[in-house]
């Protein structure tokens, strides 16, 4: 898909990819074989810091959490544009989402529909992919959100 | 494997395959790409509603964890036979069995067994599989299990 | 790599890979396929038994979780040592670590570092990997850390 398509998408939507900072040692953002990238997981992270932290709890939770999971979502495209550029996205294969979840918690599924959505009106149809809710006890600097995503590549002189 | 060997062993074991729901939007029950197919997670549903539901906590949950692990099983079966049929199965590659735990539980491989256990019942050496179980605070729906798996198929025209 | 290099690295660090069981049915330690190898989750065992377990709450508690990851790492080597031999590791794709986590505890980063820098240590460069590091409520027997790995493999006769 070209380049500046998925700028115009991201641009009508009114969102930018984060700045992506390599990850502090002892492991690789992305790694890419065989014609698919898999890559690290993916915090709400947003200048330097974790966006709409905390556990889920209540209904009441859940647009924080949608919240943190469309930056999750743009911290995971904007690793793809960094390690291979988002063009070469043929299709996003799978994403497991975790939530931090309270044990009362059951809505997972409309956590990380925020990213899915997000997903495809970026890419289209390649962003179309399977898909697992999770809710875990905690992430990563409090994040409420974590983006696992695994991705088909084209061949790079397409 | 047959359709009909398949048909057969689920029929044996008194299970039949409960009818599958498109995911609603915006994720797909499966993608395949390269002779795998990724499949969105499952959870203990039947007829429209979870089953078996809630975190396990004591030895005396575990009965109930493994008769969600079983449904969610059958999800996965049906999932398959949807996508691309189950006589296309060649191996069952990796399974991630999540389960709803109390922090006190430590007996997710047994429940995820009954998961495990109904693979091979049915696949035969191709529900032979690598993998995880993982405590987890909360699930879709309140399901005390969800499963992940990834499947490797034969060519479309073997 | 050559396998004295391995064990020379082992060595140096002071560390042994510990001797492998089957796992009890019914799963497979490990699945390859198409150069691929999937791993089962490693837990912290040694000699029979998890060690350092239990969740993680407060910083003080880290360093257990780290001494648990260790182990892991040692368990997935020794997983891909018997079912391949470490000789045929191309690279390690990716790493899932789960870390059984208090909802206050979010350093599960610090955690699963432990086992990427030993990852990296013992296989160099093909050691480093896609990572991601989840707080999740408790797991198999215990145990502090569990990870789940995917390794990429050089064909045979190489």
């Amino acid at each position: 898909m070209a380049t500046d398509v998925i700028a115009e998408r991201l641009g009508r939507l009114g969102l930018e990819l984060p700045r992506q900072q390599a990850p502090r040692h002892p492991y690789l953002a992305a790694v890419e074989y065989g014609g698919v990238l898999y890559l690290s997981g993916k915090t709400a992270m947003l200048g330097g810091s974790v966006q709409f932290p905390g556990q889920l709890k209540t209904s009441d939770d859940i647009e924080r959490g949608r919240n943190a999971a469309v930056l999750c979502a743009l911290q995971v495209l904007a690793a793809i544009e960094a390690a291979v550029g988002l063009q070469r996205v043929a299709r996003l294969l799978r994403v497991t989402g975790y939530v931090a979840s309270d044990p009362v918690f059951e809505s997972q599924p409309d956590v990380v529909n925020a990213a899915s959505e997000l997903f495809i009106q970026v890419l289209g149809d390649a962003g179309n992919h399977a898909r697992s809710a999770i809710g875990v006890a905690a992430l990563p600097g409090g994040s409420a959100v974590e983006l696992e995503a695994t991705v088909l590549l084209t061949p790079e002189d397409s």
